[in-house]
């Protein structure tokens, strides 16, 4: 459904990004063309370079496309309990990466490119802070409301974030497909011992 | 220490393994060339092409040679104590790295490869498995000596896996000089939560 445009006159924006998707998945990052994305686009290169000068300026719109999708998903969860809200959140980080083997891929070779890349190490940053943000928040509000310990915010949040980055690295590594779950169960074991464990 | 040769007729092998290392540090992996190894090692490419048919040959066996190295150290580990093995070999896994930020670059980036190269797979696999079962081991051990709950030994060694396969990412994605400091208390949070909390 993704892939499917389904409004009368599509944004070029949003399907050069569903192209990009699509040709990432397809080709890897290595193998990525401008010419492989025009393909899926169904127009020429020309069109792409018309928005975007080149191939890192382009994939650096596409890190910033997959948060707003990312952001899109969390506004879905309309629960206002903090232990609930945690709870869907790490399913988002933890169990909806898994029909998306393909993607997982393609951002590990990013990921692996930002030492040489201030591009996508901002964009990679910016991802990172806006997902310990909603993390933080929720941790707080669980405080706040007595649910939860009085932890290290910042601490709980980039140890949940470290679980959630090893189990992406491991999923492409290994091809396991019980790395995202076996993090799931992690991360749940590690937010009822740092966050719950005086109940 | 590591880069200079104590004995009086150095193995090729190790020579060339070590001008890999300095290589892959000074350039990282994708500007790699046998010529920069070979520069490294002191002699033409040809004598490096006499031990090693590709780049991914060397490679390859350069990945075998850091696990040689990572044994070492761990057999220097001498104590019998399982709680204290365990923190040892944690130590080796989060804390020795922090020394090796550019080898962790290179390394992530050979990981991001393995989609594209059995090579690559089989050796990180071997590595992650040799790892796992020192894990095992230790475990196992306390859970024997009624120091460790009677746990999943598999699910807790993969879980501490996650958490350094997430350090290690992290620390070169975003260039977090505490990732891995994080990841070690993590570690012991979890390893407390999981193998002590009936104590």
């Amino acid at each position: 459904m993704a892939d499917t445009p389904t409004e009368a006159d599509p944004d070029p924006h949003e399907e050069i990004m569903r192209a990009t998707y699509r040709a990432l998945r397809e080709h890897g990052y290595a193998d990525l063309t401008i010419k492989r994305i025009a393909d899926e686009y169904g127009k020429s290169t020309a069109a792409i370079h018309y928005h975007y000068d080149t191939k890192d300026d382009l994939l650096t719109a596409f890190l910033d496309f997959i948060l707003d999708q990312f952001k899109d998903t969390v506004h879905e969860v309309e629960t206002t309990d903090p232990e609930q809200r945690l709870e869907l959140l790490l399913d988002k980080l933890l169990v909806d990466p898994r029909d998306h083997q393909d993607l997982l891929v393609a951002i590990l070779e990013m990921r692996s490119q930002v030492p040489y890349n201030d591009q996508f190490r901002e964009r990679f940053q910016q991802n990172d802070e806006y997902v310990q943000y909603l993390l933080r928040t929720v941790i707080d509000q669980g405080i706040k409301t007595g649910v939860f310990d009085d932890v290290d915010t910042d601490h709980v949040a980039q140890a949940l974030m470290i679980i959630v980055d090893g189990a992406r690295t491991r999923a492409v590594v290994f091809d396991e497909e019980d790395s995202l779950e076996t993090a799931r169960q992690t991360a749940a074991e590690y937010v009822t011992a740092a966050l719950v464990a005086d109940d």
